[in-house]
């Protein structure tokens, strides 16, 4: 039962005013619209991830102290650049091609359109030939690629927050240069480059692992290695809080990731161009927004209890490790499951943030519990509520997290041996806007930033 | 006549090439084609309206003062989830689950995917009995329930607004678990759920009335029985100003709304999946712009007129006013018509500021101008230009005014004498941020809110 | 090769299995549905073009002084709803309707759905006949008029940031009158409108010229005629910097211009009813984001050079005018040429800043550097390295140029020497909130604009 517009029973009749029982194949898909819907919805979606950027970078520079908010924007906007470009040079390709239920796929420089699709785009008339050689691939391929590029640029947006506040810029750069062009794209190729995870059955729909604990794994090795902010743990192991300067950016922020996650979650179904895969990214736009609430009213729920207070930024973390917490099976068909998995996300996010205090990581964003703690949660309620096996899931997320640890400890130490990572004690306490950027993000606002 | 981009050419001839007069049926849009064009809108558009919370909370965090903001930024995120949460527990079937021109839906609780949809997604092939079972709703069932969903949620985040700076957080947020699980999905039915409303011919295409005047009204009442901020109006009857933090904040808000707002509209058609659907889709976009466009402009000139500057709050709201009052009827076919119902919903904000001042009911953003009041207009000018009979559409206005204040007002009073619903005197003089939250909003930057 | 998500085999084959050799007219896009294809896509990236508007608003709030915000928030609100109104009234027409190679279209007032698309939401019953009637379009007239609407609101967007804090706000939305119903719409014609540069072969796919640089004429003379903020240029030559007050808000604002441009470049393929539509819209996606990316890397890159330091309001400048840079020919099919374009633009930003320092060409913002020289650098791109004959771009970079600054320069003129368009030195000092709106941006946050 619908809203009862006036326009619609015409409307639909419209459409289905043709069918009969004679004209069975008239009532499918064809094969060049489902490549229209296919490509289409990988574009869509695919702008709505990159949208995310935005949210990671409203969220962080909401989160960190206003000293150094101008350079968290400028390492916002360069990572995703960087995933952008390295991603279209090699990341592609190690990720995609030729993988055969291996390790890696071929390094081969560039992605361009297909030879089928330049040839029809070339030609003067559009035979029946060319569309077919075209459409048969299901939808286009840069299309493909740019839905994929958008997720790599997630994975390193993850990494700018918890290492706010303290390290250099260019070294930070360049670490993204190795997480999106290289250790990103081979743990990718395991599984969804359709390599031995994949074999081994994993399952990850949009990437609670391959995503989100691969941001979480190279944060939390960059933020052992790096240290924590000066000042930030007292010798007696008292916890000095460092508020963020503008929680209204850190609130749009959550909202734009939310926003995002619908073409994050709901594009990863990979295609639109039948009634099954409509029906199943509508379970899975439901899921994903189910989730999120139900961290968001747990995270506050556990706030109040173990805190006395409704903590906003737990609310905030809490609707991310919602939404982290069902990436990973977002195609559940009782939702219920969706609100009880990112519910326990919410709950999971309030008992790391005070864990990670007493262990000395500092996360100024609180990106590992959100991102790496739900994620790894997520990925095992795949294994207990949904379609996986939960020996299987464990391997997935074992092998990803010794991969990236791994390979991620390895890069932040050859950074801090040679360029070195940390900015000096004098920079991090004038802040970095002033040192690094030569500017300050608010300029005209007093500020007691200096005090802290 | 269009832009002449060589492409285009061919790509449209392609599309059109095979069409001839022998074969009708091929020329119109398949079963399942059908299907996916309307479930997708509905994820689209529904997630559009998704983002107007995010508008909701940023216009409303630049509206209030430094000392409530991240209050009023976590009750957004929080009623936005709740919203969500309660709809999928009960409201929707009190709303769409057999209402039979009557006035409430049967109660049954969660609601979930078809029958038939789960049997397509967990077979093995797609046999053309699965998907027509599927195809004959027109529209995948869990794309509609996230597009009625995210309505709901537009009706609460209306209420936070006008009440913002003393309302205390839980039982505000106990208000809104009543309203989005059972009030507005009670009267929701009675129009949109083909209730008695719907039967009388009442007609409010995307809810004028339904959303907007039901947000309305809940905040109309709270603000009453609240009472007014602390120093707002002094005992000689003198407005004391209170402004907003951050405009650029608010602009932005309304900015989204905007954006959402084609959504919401737009997404109001329920189907996109013919020619005539997406031709009525066209104009609604249309006439929600042009509405938005007069209802600034308006707002400005009459702000000049009668308060000799151009006040930029007045602007802002009268682009939500203009909004609130095309949404009864989008519809329209002569564009210039709505370039004047939202020019009225323009001025009528700039009447209401001051009268609702007079009568010292307290709107912290203005949202009983911008919603009830335009709200109301633009229902009634449905029986004026549009389709609508005018006096149908005031049993309609009244229906759900009475029922929702009455209901309203009796739930604010059963909390009042409870639970307690305004902060302290001390809370508010000190701000709910430090108060409720323990936390500040803008830490760092010089507050003179105090002294306020 | 894509992800291997358990759905997927599924829902293609659904999609393709009823495809054969004897089937080849199904195997394509029906008239009807290549309809709703091309005015859906029209609908979506017209939203995401809209959605622009907030992204300039934003840019210019972050990088305006605090006490000019609040009127830079109102001029681009009215702005955006000024050019909506104009190019319905009148703009559309003179673009569009009977250009006929020629330089103006004819003037008609008022823009409405066509006479088919009535017939058929007027009709009982959708007949063949009157979907046949709407469908020959190709596309709903309201979804183009939409989509050509927010470009030209796009054009004056650009306009106000270069001439901030110093403007009256009443001349400068006159101006933005005459702009958008008047100088856009007839240069346009030349073009997109099927006039003169189009048949001489003029090559602008989604607006180089014919949007950003027009707005760049437009600005660049305003700036030279208004001359520019007291105390900006010593008399020894010395620049004395102005830092914008809010750089996190004019990074959102980056991000939103990037994230529309996936609407304003992609849509402007004008079509997706076919796979060689759907293909080349993936192509433009793909050249939008990585001109992007290296106009962000290259302006950083140029800015640690040249300044020692990252600049933060280089690397936001470096994206947009990589964005502008692709804009005349974003259907490149080796993206690598994108990247390369995109990064000439980002050192054409940095290059041109200072120039128009020693000029003493004050633009607030940087928009003549990111819109203007970009997007005659672009322009001349297509001629390098696409599609376009150089001197044909040669041609129409300098017509549309003469034109605009010529029109503007008189316009601009004639109010200066009646309404008069700058503010009082007093005014100016005090800010233009305070005296022309009779409000602050930000009351309550410390204040050092006042000794800048």
């Amino acid at each position: 039962m619908i809203r009862m517009n006036h326009k619609t029973g015409l409307a639909v009749l419209a459409g289905l005013g043709g069918l009969t029982a004679a004209s069975p194949a008239w009532a499918e898909v064809s094969a060049e619209t489902a490549f229209v819907f296919n490509t289409f919805s990988f574009l869509i979606m695919g702008a709505l991830v990159m949208w995310m950027a935005a949210g990671f970078a409203m969220l962080e520079s909401g989160l960190v102290r206003s000293k150094n908010t101008a350079t968290i924007c400028l390492k916002n906007i360069a990572l995703y650049s960087i995933a952008g470009i390295l991603y279209y040079l090699i990341g592609y390709s190690l990720m995609y091609t030729d993988v055969d239920a291996g390790w890696i796929g071929s390094l081969s420089f560039l992605y361009n359109p297909s030879d089928a699709e330049i040839a029809l785009l070339s030609a003067e008339e559009a035979t029946p030939e060319l569309i077919t050689a075209v459409t048969d691939n299901g939808y286009s391929s840069m299309s493909d690629w740019f839905f994929q590029m958008v997720f790599v640029a997630t994975a390193a947006s993850i990494v700018s927050g918890t290492l706010a506040e303290r390290i250099k810029v260019w070294p930070f750069l360049l670490f993204v240069v190795v997480l999106t062009g290289v250790i990103y794209p081979i743990q990718g190729a395991w599984t969804w480059g359709g390599g031995w995870l994949s074999e081994m059955g994993f399952s990850d729909f949009a990437g609670s692992t391959i995503v989100h604990s691969v941001g979480g794994w190279a944060a939390l090795t960059g933020a052992i290695i790096l240290g924590a902010r000066k000042g930030k743990y007292g010798p007696d192991g008292k916890v000095h809080p460092m508020p963020g300067a503008n929680l209204p950016l850190a609130t749009l922020g959550t909202f734009i990731l939310w926003f995002g996650w619908f073409g994050f979650n709901g594009g990863s179904q990979l295609a639109l161009g039948s009634a099954a895969d409509a029906s199943a990214m509508a379970i899975v736009f439901v899921n994903t927004n189910l989730a999120a609430a139900g961290g968001v009213l747990a995270a506050m729920a556990a706030s109040q209890v173990v805190f006395k207070k409704i903590d906003l930024t737990m609310a905030l973390n809490g609707a991310i490790a919602g939404l982290v917490s069902i990436t990973a099976g977002p195609d559940l068909q009782n939702h219920l499951w969706s609100i009880i998995i990112g519910g326990i996300g919410g709950v999971l996010v309030v008992a790391s943030v005070p864990l990670l205090d007493k262990l000395r990581i500092d996360d100024v964003v609180g990106a590992i519990p959100a991102h790496l703690v739900a994620g790894i949660w997520g990925t095992l309620a795949v294994g207990i509520f949904g379609a996986g096996n939960l020996g299987v899931q464990i391997v997935g997320i074992l092998a990803v997290g010794v991969f990236v640890a791994a390979t991620s400890a390895a890069l932040w130490l050859a950074l801090k041996f040679t360029l070195g990572i940390r900015v000096s004690e004098e920079e991090e306490h004038a802040g970095l806007d002033t040192m690094e950027l030569g500017q300050e993000a608010y300029p005209e606002f007093g500020r007691g930033s200096q005090a802290i």
